[in-house]
């Protein structure tokens, strides 16, 4: 029983107010699966907690206890809601956490098993169980989330404490583009942080696109030479290595996405004979949705070719299953005033733009596929273009919220990212200097809307329900760097993770999960955030964070 | 003369491009009044490059020296521009720079003279002649800025350089709230740096709202213990005077916002008592624009003896002659329905809410007159309610862009807020948890949006036109804290600031200043203010911000 040293009426309400509004898993984000809890609070015995496991194979084990150490040792979180709280009685310390793993097998994919057990007792041990070490490294959060500061100690809550926790969606991401503007290493791995404080576990990362190739390349070097903004913004294999191995020691696949064939402008930087409608100017909007204008030229041999190249040695560069073949908002415009392309189709008969575009993407699958990857895509060539794919193919949804079931119904598996809830580059005013209009894809996407959306909405069958593999929120990077990728990023990619694993159904309850009773518990997790580092903004005035039925509007309210 | 050692045609082509667009004095934000400049580049030499002043009893000036002689140590900024720029020659070396004052009275307010002189020939000693200490500040960093690094070098390329400069607006600042979420001071002093780098001048410190009172009070010691919110998050008389010292030496006026009558629920946290429709919900939406409701009991005595009070003590503790007494959106219903508005309204004949509201201001103004100070107001007491304010007060116009020429065809001063250019929190969805939609006064404000805005238009009397102050960007904070501010502010200030110190017509063409022409000069700046530390975010693609031309919106394209 919680005993409150230096009580007051005001804590008193508050404490009555947060019960209404929170759960009692107030700490975890996101939500566990299963969570049950007592009233007594426990004590980390800090001068020799450890944390140990029966695994001593696992790199991706070893390296999550030495983090997780270092984390319950350094950490002091207070919890915004326990600004003012005093001294809690603890009734027993917790001396050590056992990480137990059935698998020290490190394969992580698909179909990997992220589930775990936690139980914390009111003495002695702490217990993960899981059956794969990245289902290890999940539980090793949600532990080290349960731990608030108070008084100089560490405790936990309410114990015991017992989760059995599972993700609703294998395929949670992020899609980061390098391309517009450049992120240095370290804003990566400070991503890939943030997004193990979240279960999520794929790093969507979209490298290059019109605008840079950042990426060193082993066999077309003239790629970076022309394309990487300056010496200093390249990716070196060294580098994409180092970022892959911290991010599969944080349970996250790293996904590379080499879009093509349209938004390729700098491939022309070094390879102008393999493209169409390059840079056109200044009517490029006839051209493509953005300057500068430039797409492979489908009906050139040596455009294939290229784009060969460009697979076969990024998927050996990647060990990620996903390869991610881009395919999106494809201008046929641009090659219909391509004079190549004219020649080829009007002395192939049958021959189109559409078949032209079919055929590239049948190319490229089949590549892949030689290379024993998954292929992923963006909806655009199956659902705009008859494109028939392998059914292995998954698709990005992300026109609109229709997508997803348009893709399940023709039996492919879909990743949902609809740019009118995910897309975090929105809202922020025009890049192009002499507009005053807003971005294409305004308002800006609100937490709320984040959280509201529902990936299987309209989908009924189970069966194509469990074709929704599940979602992406995406950072186009137009008006972002390194400088503020945390700001566009979080807190709002904590809302989407939460969808992402647990889902839109609390099952407990089988009704939707509602903004207004976990914006709390959202905050919490904003203020872990800060804590380690992220700069996530505040989502209220700390006041409504304190009163969250004080901050409703009144014809929403329940 | 320029001779480019590693010189390339890429290079050469990207010079012209730049020429284009951008003018000479490409690395100097904002704009200076009148600027030539040569075609020789000098080094600083660097082993002994000394600032010196003819004054010696300014601390204003000793701080400014020290400052920028350690700047120009220990900077090193190159150029987004001079990526891959080879060692340029230089002809001769920069061994000093003398800052002549010619009064060291260090008194800053709306009338101080800003105005400077700067020199630097192609060889010896750069000169900057300034009337008060603060012009000196303004030269200071219009000198920081000529230098760029090349080659482990520092330059200056296009001596000799002569720039004559003063301030379009003598009012240039930034409105940032404290209440709504907390700012802990080390951020204030990171703004306080930003603003001298945009030579902004007045931060109009919003301190208080209806959520929180950060600010420690000796008479009303129980407004912070109840209103603050927590004892971290409290602003100290030591603080505050940390606060303008920092903000005078970088040549910055600190005026401090006490918005009453409105705005105050937090007041009630102690005093309940001389409160009006306090904390009315779910209804809010009836009484206040905002959660929570509560305005100061206009018909009340002890409310206006309290904000006596506050007017008082404040004055004494903020050494500049502004003081800002709010007023802004008023509501009144939330009177109509005070018992005690409603007895005194019936007891007076003649006297109505309107009466009371002047009455009101009518007081404060007089305090504040009395307290030997200038009051700073909102447009609504005189727009709204028939207010006559004596004509010394200065009235904030923020509700549309016609209320700057309202006001000043009323014969009173404005400073232009119009929240539909200037409100930077915008755009950010909204923080009622239960709500999807946007935020009230969507969307974001574009730094293209904010530049072309020119607070003298439709006011075509030069009479007249002298009595717009200037202007001030608005930070509310309800989404914003010290993790998000350097990314709410800039580089939209900046672009702000611009059009503030320079003005919205170019004195040489008689043309508007357009956005177009000066996002290569803002991404040099962005960029130096994240050299310096600021997390400015970036405009653009890095692509689009070398090749200005091919990103134009094509039906705006000129």
């Amino acid at each position: 029983m919680w005993h409150l040293h230096s009580s007051t009426t005001v804590a008193a309400a508050l404490v009555l107010t947060l019960a209404i509004f929170s759960p009692s898993a107030q700490a975890v984000w996101p939500m566990p699966a299963n969570y049950s809890e007592g009233k007594i609070g426990v004590e980390i015995k800090r001068s020799d907690f450890m944390i140990k496991s029966n695994v001593t194979s696992s790199s991706v084990v070893n390296a999550a206890i030495e983090r997780y150490q270092y984390l319950v040792e350094h950490e002091y979180f207070e919890s915004p809601y326990d600004f003012n709280e005093g001294a809690l009685k603890t009734s027993g310390y917790i001396y050590s956490l056992e990480v137990g793993v059935q698998s020290a097998q490190d394969v992580f994919d698909l179909e990997t098993d992220e589930s775990y057990t936690l139980e914390v007792p009111i003495e002695g041990k702490a217990v993960i169980s899981a059956k794969t070490p990245f289902g290890a490294v999940r539980g090793l959060e949600t532990f080290s989330q349960l731990i608030v500061a108070n008084s100089g100690r560490k405790i936990i809550k309410n114990a015991p404490v017992r989760i059995v926790d599972a993700p609703k969606f294998p395929h949670r991401g992020i899609l980061l583009d390098t391309s517009r503007n450049f992120y240095h290493v370290d804003a990566i791995l400070r991503t890939l942080d943030a997004m193990a404080y979240n279960k999520l576990n794929v790093l969507h990362w979209h490298i290059v696109d019109a605008f840079s190739w950042p990426i060193e390349s082993k066999v077309h070097p003239e790629l970076t030479e022309k394309g990487a903004y300056s010496v200093d913004m390249r990716y070196s294999y060294e580098d994409v290595k180092k970022i892959i191995n911290y991010a599969k020691n944080r349970a996250i696949r790293v996904m590379p996405e080499f879009d093509m064939p349209g938004h390729t402008f700098v491939v022309g930087e070094a390879h102008p004979e393999i493209m169409s409608c390059l840079n056109k100017q200044p009517n490029w909007d006839k051209f493509a949705a953005e300057p500068p204008s430039g797409q492979l030229n489908i009906a050139d041999p040596r455009a294939v070719s290229f784009a060969f190249d460009i697979i076969t040695e990024y998927s050996r560069l990647f060990l990620d299953l996903g390869f991610h073949m881009g395919g999106g908002v494809l201008n046929e415009e641009c090659w219909k005033e391509d004079p190549v392309v004219e020649l080829y189709v009007r002395d192939h008969p049958g021959e189109s733009i559409n078949s032209l575009i079919v055929g590239w993407f049948t190319q490229m699958s089949e590549k892949l596929n030689e290379m024993g990857k998954i292929a992923f895509a963006y909806e655009d060539p199956v659902l705009n273009y008859n494109f028939t794919a392998k059914n292995t193919t998954i698709l990005q949804a992300w026109v609109g919220e229709d997508s997803v079931s348009r893709i399940v119904d023709k039996g492919y598996r879909a990743i949902a990212s609809p740019w009118n809830r995910y897309y975090l580059d929105c809202g922020n005013g025009s890049w192009l200097s002499n507009f005053e209009g807003n971005s294409w894809c305004d308002p800006y996407k609100g937490w709320q809307q984040i959280y509201s959306y529902n990936p299987l909405a309209n989908i009924t069958d189970p069966e194509k329900q469990k074709l929704v593999l599940g979602g992406e929120v995406a950072l186009f990077s137009a008006q972002s760097d390194e400088t503020t990728v945390d700001r566009y990023l979080w807190p709002r990619t904590a809302a989407f993770a939460e969808i992402m694993w647990s889902g839109n159904i609390d099952p407990n309850t089988n009704t939707t999960r509602e903004a207004i009773k976990v914006a709390p518990r959202l905050t919490d997790q904003r203020f872990r955030m800060v804590a380690r580092g992220i700069m996530a903004g505040p989502l209220q005035p700390l006041w409504c964070i304190r009163h969250p039925e004080a901050c409703l509007h009144p014809s929403a309210a329940t």
